[in-house]
């Protein structure tokens, strides 16, 4: 088809935009509830969610096998799911996370959605939106304003170590000069001299808080809530030591509505945080999830790279968080990413082969089996890719049959919600049988040690679980701070299932290794560290920045 | 009067806000017009901007004396005035500067006016408004990360020496810590390591551009004009060099229209960009002053600091690039100010002194002159406080008289438009008069040693003008690189007409250095540097931030 060759952009830039005023009449709001940003993105009041018809809605997580680098299509999976729901009459919100600016001038471009599934206006969504990115950054960076003023005041001053301080500033760029550095050069007046270094805002703690909180009441606490490091006298310093969650909350005030928009075939999108899915949970706030399910009776939602991260967090820390109750899980699976788990390398992902297919499955099986320990049997969609053979798909769906899963092929990035309505059918005959039955993996009450092990085990197929000494400490002292019916937060690459980015497909007889732990006391989780985890990306040699261009009137291009 | 005793965001909190439309509607917008951000906020597309009414419009600058460091009230005057003139059945609009979010949480406070004489969403204004700020923040940011990532690359390398970029990275905070820092540590996955800071957002010269730009596409070229540094053959680079222009201009996309809020009284009003008085032009977009003159028959508008810098520049400057002429100049005074150049200290401003005063006048009497050296009589404006006195007014009052200008007392902080209309009395019998002359003080073609002599010797008083070796090499630099025909763009202390802060009232038979240079080749201008110039302000030991709260429904006090 001729219109699977424009960009993203241009099919977004040639969309029947409407006024959000009409998407917003769709799920029974009228103007008077929307605090409007321009004609087309309004933010919704926390007054609209509503807790009766959150229980009465239905809601489906979209989740994915183990990625190449190029993802495997969950966004628009997400997206595309939810025209082909409308269309076949289900009251359906799409809702997702942000995209952070870094990518959008970095290489990997924006994240809403491609092809015919995308939520517009693209370009707002993928700059500075509603300016909530913003907002998180200048929270954030006021703390560490604050802490670092602290330090250098002889009267207020709080007895910090400078040497002992978390709390990293935030931009969101990807910017690699500023991961490390030293500040308060000069002299007297410019501070005290120490080491620092800047995050990617989708890293700060500040939006794991955001995502997390779910009331502006709670959102004040968790920003409280934040360590920030010790005194000299070796005791725990919070960001309300600092007299700082105020001021903070302050910033927040408006970011913490969640933000409607569209999809291209006109059907209601929410998209409010965005946390980095290495470090943090990877999905958007627990608001939104809750106003998505206030104003609609399904909601589809997503959560950052393959099952064993994403959905792992989505389930044992969002919804137990929260007491959502997800009805379905949909697992996108792509035959390019089942040939790289048969040992297909990038240049031979287009090149069909049931051999490696069938081989690359045992990774998509080993999802499978996961989200079943959920309580939840998934349901499996092929996103198609133009070389995608008829015996690869009839392979991959005989195979999942055999593990009492039906898999779907979905195409919503070629053709929007007409080529998404099997899934749709297939989903709602699931949400429809009502045999979900989500229990969380682990018991927040357990002791971190146990709920990584089981996390480990149950999940990624390890062996055993080995804590370096550092972490064995950290543990202790975790639990005196009271920080040890915290869920875990795992940091460990997507690229497998194990912690070593290079093993493909169903890694077995192998032990994972936790090098130390973060904390996160306000977002509330325990974050172990299985490597090495980017919070600053760097530009490529040739930014895509470079690509873009604007025109008198304000037209952009090269834009993806 | 009781209400003069509750806080300004109290007084705002307490108005009766009306809905941007009707703020609208009164200048002859409909809502289709609008660009909204939530009820009370709104963007003005540029095509509002019309030639044929800029020319009916009467333009009013307010500009002040030397202050005292509590300033002397120019934006409280220039509300006041506003709504002043629309009480006496002038269609008037105020076009005012946005305020930074540093010194909200430090120690100065917002720069919204102030008692009866605000603009309002408050709040708003003074937080995070429509995004402007961090638009121009990113696109700062965004030029750095490119710099640093060329440096860094093997391909595409622009050969730029480290050791002489003149670019900073920006942030909207005081933080001190990050004035001196140095990046791109931690070996060569991390860039070049190399000496950086911060300066406060304002300071950005990206703020200054979009400042000074009359178009989108006049916003793009200035963006590419940007001087970076050099390379090592010592060959000028600018932002154009690395394919910059059009990712920072796609991020000033909704930046460079200007927004609309409302006063107390529910005038329009129109705030946009806020560049440092001190080290640029100090005073609102170009694009903003056109909006107000094509939609009222009187715009008031002011400019930074006291009229030797705020008004030198915004006529120099301002006036000469967007082709304006101003009908009018309020010069507020305050018998405060007057007290305090006659000798006062701080603790003696609020006790009255007729001799004080008559000494203070020296001040006053020579920015009336200033004006005068434009081709315009000021209207002098007394700025009321609770202890000023009869005798000290009429001082005032009758020496002003044998200048041959009227000095009117006025109270918009206590009384709104009720206390400002006999000054919109004066200034329109001024206005109506027809006697402005306006011409910029020198030619923008004579050579950059005679334009800063001129400024110098006109306007501030002094002897002569003494220039460092290295600002004598910097001029024949400037000269050779096709920027000696730009205006020139004073670096000085607003604490007195001399280069010497110390040095109060009229300062006589004094020289002033010129220790150095930077230009702004985007902005277009020159700026000769006589003395330290503070770019990143620090936090006060206790910080506003700290006396701030927000309640569960989102109500903020505290702020100021």
């Amino acid at each position: 088809m001729e219109k699977k060759h424009l960009s993203d952009i241009a099919i977004a830039q040639a969309a029947d935009i409407k006024h959000i005023n009409s998407i917003a009449a769709k799920i029974g709001l009228s103007e008077d509830d929307l605090e409007h940003y321009g004609k087309y993105k309004a933010k919704l009041p926390l007054r609209l969610i509503n807790q009766a018809k959150i229980e009465k809605s239905n809601l489906i997580l979209v989740t994915a096998m183990t990625p190449t680098p190029a993802g495997e299509g969950k966004t628009t999976t997400s997206i595309g799911l939810t025209e082909g729901l409308n269309k076949i009459g289900k009251k359906t919100i799409v809702v997702l996370r942000e995209p952070s600016l870094g990518p959008v001038f970095g290489i990997k471009g924006g994240a809403a959605g491609g092809g015919y599934s995308q939520v517009i206006p693209m370009e707002d969504i993928n700059l500075h939106f509603t300016g909530d990115f913003s907002a998180i950054e200048k929270a954030n960076n006021l703390l560490s304003a604050l802490l670092d003023n602290n330090i250098q005041s002889r009267s207020n001053n709080l007895n910090i170590d400078p040497r002992t301080i978390a709390w990293k500033r935030v931009m969101d760029m990807n910017d690699r000069a500023l991961r490390q550095i030293t500040i308060g050069l000069g002299g007297t007046a410019n501070g005290i001299p120490r080491e620092d270094g800047f995050n990617i805002t989708p890293a700060s703690e500040v939006m794991a808080i955001l995502c997390m909180a779910v009331s502006f009441a709670d959102l004040k606490k968790r920003l409280g809530d934040i360590f920030v490091g010790y005194t000299f006298d070796k005791q725990p310093v919070f960001a309300r030591d600092l007299k700082a969650e105020n001021a903070m909350a302050i910033l927040l005030k408006d970011a913490i509505q969640p933000n409607l928009v569209q999809t291209l075939e006109g059907n209601p999108a929410i998209i409010h945080g965005g946390p980095f899915a290495n470090i943090a949970q990877g999905t958007n706030t627990i608001i939104a999830t809750k106003m998505g399910l206030s104003l609609a009776d399904y909601v589809v939602t997503e959560a950052g790279f393959g099952a064993d991260l994403g959905a792992e967090k989505f389930l044992d820390i969002k919804c137990v968080s929260a007491g959502l109750k997800p009805k379905a899980v949909v697992l996108v699976a792509t035959i390019r990413a089942l040939r790289h788990h048969g040992g297909a390398k990038p240049e031979e992902y287009n090149t069909p082969s049931v051999e490696r297919v069938e081989k690359g499955f045992a990774n998509l099986a080993k999802h499978i089996e996961n989200i079943k320990k959920f309580g939840i049997s998934p349901l499996v969609t092929i996103n198609a890719f133009p070389s995608d053979t008829e015996e690869e798909v009839k392979f991959i769906q005989q195979h999942c049959e055999a593990m009492g899963v039906q898999a779907v092929v979905a195409d919503g990035w070629a053709d929007g919600g007409a080529g998404m309505t099997n899934l749709a059918e297939a989903l709602v005959k699931v949400v429809e049988a009502d045999e979900s039955n989500f229990k969380p993996l682990y018991d927040w009450k357990s002791p971190i040690r146990e709920k990584i092990e089981t996390i480990a085990k149950e999940i990624y197929g390890a062996d055993k679980v080995d804590f370096s000494k550092k972490a064995q400490l950290q543990m202790n002292k975790m639990e005196k701070l009271g920080f040890g019916e915290f869920p875990i937060c795992m940091a460990k690459t997507q690229k497998s299932l194990s912690d070593n980015e290079f093993l493909r497909g169903r890694p077995t007889n192998f032990d994972v290794g936790v090098r130390e732990f973060e904390f996160a006391a306000g977002a509330g989780f325990i974050i172990p560290i299985l490597g090495q985890m980017m919070r600053m990306p760097g530009l490529p040699a040739v930014p895509a920045s470079e690509g873009m261009s604007i025109d008198d009137d304000g037209v952009i291009s090269g834009l993806s």
